[in-house]
């Protein structure tokens, strides 16, 4: 039985042992860059975890860890470039250390890495289905990304719209992680959907988690500058759903106060955060998120494997942070 | 037996009706806008060739053909970026029409439904073998894309690297293109690999001919403007030779001529011509496409096969153009 810890060493140690370089260096050294700038891992760490679920040995599903770590990487790369991101997980990120025609050629080539990564499996059917699956993920994260650009530039933005966007952009990949695991462990075409409705449900539950703790998490635990979406004037689910539940007069207070404040940041961070308080904002978060990994653990639950303990304890690991 | 024409018209026909269209609209439509410019759908049309040529029915290569044309796409959407290009086939370039991240995004999708569209491939062994030659060449496509950029900011280039970069920035998908398409006839590994080898030699006097025509070209026949890669310092084959044979003074006068030069376009590529010229660049230059086009026919003439006329034909036309 393999634990959370034995399975992200097995990623790691893989990881260390996988050459990124090539020639010419120009192309590669951003790839090996990027891949060694650390990370939590955790969508390889999911196709691992699926696999040992299904009773198979997790080192089968390194090529789907692989891709699906590969594949996340190149989606920060150009992520980066489009929101001119200065700064990722504390470096400097590839199109400012190198040069944006360099991050976007460098992310094009990690894109056809990851689908490479793959090609060591044996099952031709498996392959198969693990291509059509990762393609399928590719193109929704794509749209994901797209979406929360079009957002950008919209006044309003239904909740239902949000969720999906945020289904796509982050809960698609934790999805298709869970379900390449589960392809290369054997399992039922069924299972592999359910697992993958698992995954839907907890990627969504994190994204909602990540938008809650940026606005009311403890700094000393959250890592990064508590408010910075209020700052930004991100329309994120607590500003989205303020807007939805709010009379008339506090729309317009909190639409005056997000978009057009003239104060300190400071000062408009604890405005804005008392009217998501007073509109009972924190709750209703709290609420939605735990139904999302309500609905993750039952349909866990409906597996007859009997192995899910790993990935129930990535679960509460994932969730749990200082709410 | 078909030809050429009916090859092109097959493929044209199943363009015509493939949706490329979906949400958001905004990631879509620039897909849509760059699929339907036009374009001589060379690579495609290679793909179909090659079935043809082992006695399949082209209709068969037509996931190829479809997957070769989407990523020649995907790569003209990013390199235009990277070139800041204002304008593709006479129309605004996808980042100038929508903008850069779009362009990027968009692209980023392109080169995911280049890979879904061998979906459809029913024979497994086939399909494995298709991603295998198609990431082999989208890897090999970013290679050359980033060599022509180092080389821009490099004193010096031997002509050998140039010969190597234009392999894989321009051949390597032609010899890719007519690979898939004999995978997908059932060709044997050794017929499939000359076959490849048949596509690296065009796509290199291909090449080779470009940079000629742009020089030495017939306006009337040519397209575009003569002399342009001159007026843009670009490193050409035909600059490469002329410095590697060049005295110390020829070589002195065609680098001040070339790169700092001061006065109008005109005068540039009048002089810079008069160099190659003296320097025999002209005869040289057509000495060596000419050996890789014999290359390619020699090895085309070593299958077994009896339907090369219009592989043969192919060749001719691209060519043929009025040198």
């Amino acid at each position: 039985m393999h634990t959370l810890k034995t399975l992200q060493g097995l990623f790691l140690e893989a990881l260390s042992q996988t050459h990124f370089s090539g020639q010419p260096a120009s192309l590669y050294e951003p790839v090996n860059y990027i891949m060694r700038l650390g990370g939590k891992r955790i969508r390889p760490v999911l196709a691992l975890i699926a696999c040992d679920l299904f009773g198979e040995d997790p080192h089968k599903a390194l090529p789907a860890a692989m891709a699906v770590e590969i594949f996340h990487n190149f989606s920060l790369v150009h992520d980066d470039i489009m929101d001119d991101a200065p700064l990722r997980r504390g470096q400097p990120t590839v199109h400012e250390k190198y040069s944006a025609n360099t991050a976007i050629l460098s992310g094009d080539v990690m894109l056809v890495q990851a689908y490479q990564a793959l090609e060591v499996v044996k099952d031709l059917q498996q392959k198969s289905d693990l291509f059509r699956v990762f393609s399928q993920v590719a193109v929704e994260v794509c749209e994901g990304q797209q979406m929360d650009m079009d957002f950008e530039k919209r006044e309003t933005v239904a909740i239902q719209e949000y969720v999906k966007m945020i289904e796509l952009k982050t809960a698609a990949l934790l999805a298709g992680s869970l379900q390449m695991g589960a392809i290369l462990a054997g399992a039922s075409p069924k299972e592999i959907h359910t697992l993958g409705q698992v995954g839907r449900n907890i990627g969504i539950a994190f994204q909602l988690q990540d938008d809650y703790l940026d606005t009311f998490g403890d700094p000393a635990f959250f890592g990064k500058k508590v408010g910075g979406d209020i700052v930004q004037n991100k329309k994120t689910y607590l500003f989205l759903k303020a807007m939805e539940i709010a009379d008339d007069l506090q729309r317009r207070e909190l639409r005056t106060c997000y978009f057009e404040y003239q104060g300190t940041e400071e000062d408009k961070i604890d405005k804005v955060k008392g009217i998501f308080e007073s509109l009972g904002i924190k709750s209703s978060s709290k609420t939605l998120m735990e139904s999302y990994k309500n609905d993750a653990t039952t349909l866990l639950e409906s597996l007859s494997n009997t192995r899910k303990e790993v990935l129930m304890e990535l679960i509460e690991q994932l969730m749990v942070r200082e709410i």
